[in-house]
């Protein structure tokens, strides 16, 4: 038996092909006219990136008996919605990002007209998959509910504004809770819930996996927080040093670089404890532990 | 019987209280966090307007012998998604407007990156309507797929792009229905097809309401287009003559104003004769004539 590193490994560069694909089919041709925009949303939704979001949710789904073909339209709609996101929140409006995951970011390639609609077109394209090639249609108004939730003002995007609205506000560890909650955790924790829903897990295995997904979002954020603080734009695709400079709410600036660390390592376990009675989850617990490991 | 312009007002008038009174209790609430999005989200989609796309889904819905329940939520996601255009349309990056409706656009009022984020989460919560508020989970699958479509790249986005792109190119009439088909009519199709869909009508009612639909955008933009060469700022609630300012393509710009009313009665000639087989179409006749007699 190997190590849950080199299992987290594995489940991401498989998991990451299959995604890569069916998004590859189901992002609009650069064939087709308006060919920029199309440029544009390819760009960010199949840059260099780990696929987390659907990596998790085709482990959830497949620990939990479904079939791929169930979940991957969801899978490849949560990458859709966190390029979307990514695409926005780097705007000049916004946090004013040049460069993320080692390129130029969408804006400053393609200019902020094409960016915003490029973003705009990435939203309503994670429903439509998720609509037209989900094999069972009974499953759809579910798996729209959960990804739609996660992303509006409770979940994602509230975050982002909740986290614009308090730069440079005195740092306090239960309101960066809330936005970490919201701004990442929230679609972490749907890409497990619409894992669970596609494998038609139980009440009580999607409540078990859902607590999963939160916990492993915090410990995510907090691991961003701090990688945003140690490390070199070379080391992680996109500028670094930035919440400090821009006065964002983050963990270690709350309670410190070490503190955080024990954080997103307690933040793991209690992740890893509440489906520990779920049969073969040790790939889901190689992921949680992978992603308070990784350096980028 | 009374004439189609007073139908027209009525349909209008009681269309636009139920639409309304159902975005009062779906869009969240001022006294839910984050607050000011929640305002920026409500200012835009309950501002003064005619609410032409619910009102004409709620009519084929009715039309064709399906219950209000069944579309209301489809009626509202449309205007959700319209309001999120229209947000995302006028930002400084887009057309730069500082007037719709009568009043300061979104983000003159609210700030750059909060219309951003309003305008996101509008498209997001369209989807998220449909998926809870639909009576019968089983049509999810269609509402949201037909939505997302014409949203899309292949509808309104895409209609957005090739309009920004094409500012100062020679006025060519294909391209300008090409435009329009995208930018508008894909929109008012969308609303008909949903109304038909919620209703359960044939596939030959529904590709004729389909007509109707596509036949009454090109009418409504033409008009749009007409207005703002005709009208004041007072007059029409946002600022004129600003196509011609920008060198946009317009109808009027390919063929002058006469010709171009001229266009517009034709394509609701089209519309009507569309429909003209399907029983009690009155009201969605009156819909169409009234789309290009309006004067703002």
């Amino acid at each position: 038996m190997d190590s849950w590193w080199s299992q987290a490994q594995r489940l991401l560069a498989d998991g990451r092909a299959r995604v890569d694909a069916a998004l590859e089919r189901w992002l609009p041709a650069t064939s087709e006219l308006p060919v920029r925009v199309h440029e544009s949303m390819r760009y960010s939704t199949l840059a260099p990136g780990k696929r987390l979001r659907p990596v998790l949710a085709l482990a959830v789904c497949e620990t939990m008996g479904g079939r791929e073909e169930s979940i991957l339209p969801s899978a490849c709609a949560l990458e859709m919605i966190h390029a979307f996101s990514l695409i926005h929140d780097d705007l000049p409006a916004m946090d004013d990002d040049d460069l993320r995951r080692g390129r130029p970011t969408n804006h400053v390639r393609f200019g902020e007209a094409t960016a915003i609609l490029a973003g705009d077109a990435l939203c309503s394209l994670a429903f439509e998959v998720i609509a037209v090639h989900t094999p069972d249609p009974s499953a759809v108004a579910d798996l729209v509910r959960e990804l739609a939730v996660a992303v509006g003002t409770q979940g994602m995007i509230g975050g982002q504004i909740m986290d614009l609205e308090n730069e440079g506000q005195p740092p306090r560890l239960d309101l960066v809770r809330e936005i970490h909650r919201r701004k990442t955790a929230a679609l972490l924790r749907a890409a497990c819930r619409l894992g669970a829903r596609a494998a038609d897990a139980s009440s009580a295995d999607t409540a078990a996996l859902s607590r999963f997904g939160e916990a492993l979002g915090l410990a995510f954020q907090i691991t961003d927080d701090i990688l945003d603080e140690t490390s070199t734009a070379a080391e992680l695709g996109k500028g670094t040093k930035k919440d400090l400079e821009r006065g964002k709410l983050t963990w270690p600036a709350c309670v410190g670089l070490d503190a955080s660390r024990q954080a997103a390592s307690d933040h793991v376990e209690e992740a890893v404890l509440a489906i520990r009675h779920i049969d073969n989850s040790g790939s889901l617990e190689s992921l949680a532990r992978f992603v308070v490991s990784r350096n980028t």
